[in-house]
């Protein structure tokens, strides 16, 4: 039987899993928002971070109280102080997809990108959707399997931030300074979104082994 | 006289101030190598890293010790789960003054920036360092008032960011898109490295007035 404590760890890990299944989505909806210079679903995602973050003092909360009320220590002590990082992480994989929205709606009724590396942000939009439900897999099961995942889905999105990095370097580009500025930031939100989802992945590893130096 | 645990408490809060003055040293060292296109200075700021992340791994594994030995309660377990906050904040912006390192790096024997901005940078590098010297003392003294300071200071990195970004959206911008590129993305990490040095602040002053939602 599983006792109180243990219940409410069990929880707290359930909202965490939870919060990278919901910073996946807003970033898939804040691709699709962009692809198609959908102000109302910008707005949408923008809105939803009010709620993301109401579930990150709400998780922080609960790490704060374990620790408070339980003293917990060893494994448990190794899983509330990793879950309270992956929250931040988490957090911030929000507030990444959140900052699409946002250069969606500063460019609105334009689109923000060229239309010649649509495909770039849609296959970047669906890697950051893979890493959101993977990364809640991972904190779900531990499974060190799925971590490895995450770090193929980084080095996917990282080379195609490369790529989009060289088209921006060529002196071909015809789209102008004020494209090259929105594609930049743009690269480097999808690209730090894919390293939070990685860091999530290797503390829960990490966590499982109990090596304390690379959990913390 | 103070227990052990406050001891060691003191010095973990001490381990943590430091860190935020040497991001701060950090990012100073980094924009001097970003203006006089210096490669061997932007090699010891990376380098230079590599330090900052022993010392994070220790100040981690000090405050993990603390809850695991001490089971720490209301303020004293406060203090200690915002050191190890703080400690990613700090952590992050060394990283940041590595990353401007780095394009220092790429663009060498070239100047990363062109000239006509070299005034903003060399603004934004006395503002980082002072943010890095005011949270320093912000964590030591834990004192509204200097963190009302990195808010100013903060403003005042929006402010230049700001204007930055209006110079790269003027049709006159004339130095391309590389170097537009360049500007973006060290813009985006002088605005980060000012971000979490008001996290910090932030953070030590509800953890004073023991505002736990703010806190946490």
């Amino acid at each position: 039987m599983r006792t109180a404590f243990h219940e409410q760890l069990d929880a707290l890990t359930a909202a965490v899993a939870d919060m990278c299944g919901v910073a996946g989505q807003a970033m898939q909806d804040a691709t699709q928002a962009l692809l198609a210079a959908d102000a109302a679903l910008a707005e949408r995602v923008i809105g939803g971070h009010d709620e993301m973050m109401f579930s990150v003092v709400q998780a922080e909360q609960a790490a704060f109280t374990l620790l408070a009320l339980q003293a917990p220590v060893a494994t448990d002590l190794r899983v509330v102080v990793a879950s309270l990082r992956n929250v931040a992480d988490a957090d911030r994989m929000g507030a990444l997809a959140m900052h699409v929205a946002k250069i969606v709606r500063r460019r609105h009724p334009a689109h923000a990108i060229p239309e010649e590396v649509n495909g770039f942000f849609a296959e970047m939009g669906r890697i950051a959707v893979d890493l959101g439900n993977t990364a809640k897999d991972v904190v779900q099961s531990g499974d060190p399997r799925k971590a490895a995942q995450l770090d193929l889905d980084d080095d996917a999105m990282d080379d195609l931030h490369r790529q989009l990095f060289g088209l921006l370097m060529d002196p071909e580009w015809k789209y102008g300074v004020a494209a090259a500025v929105d594609v930049t930031l743009l690269g480097r939100y999808y690209e730090r979104f894919a390293d939070h989802a990685v860091e999530i992945g290797r503390r829960v590893v990490f966590q499982a082994t109990g090596a304390l130096d690379d959990l913390i």
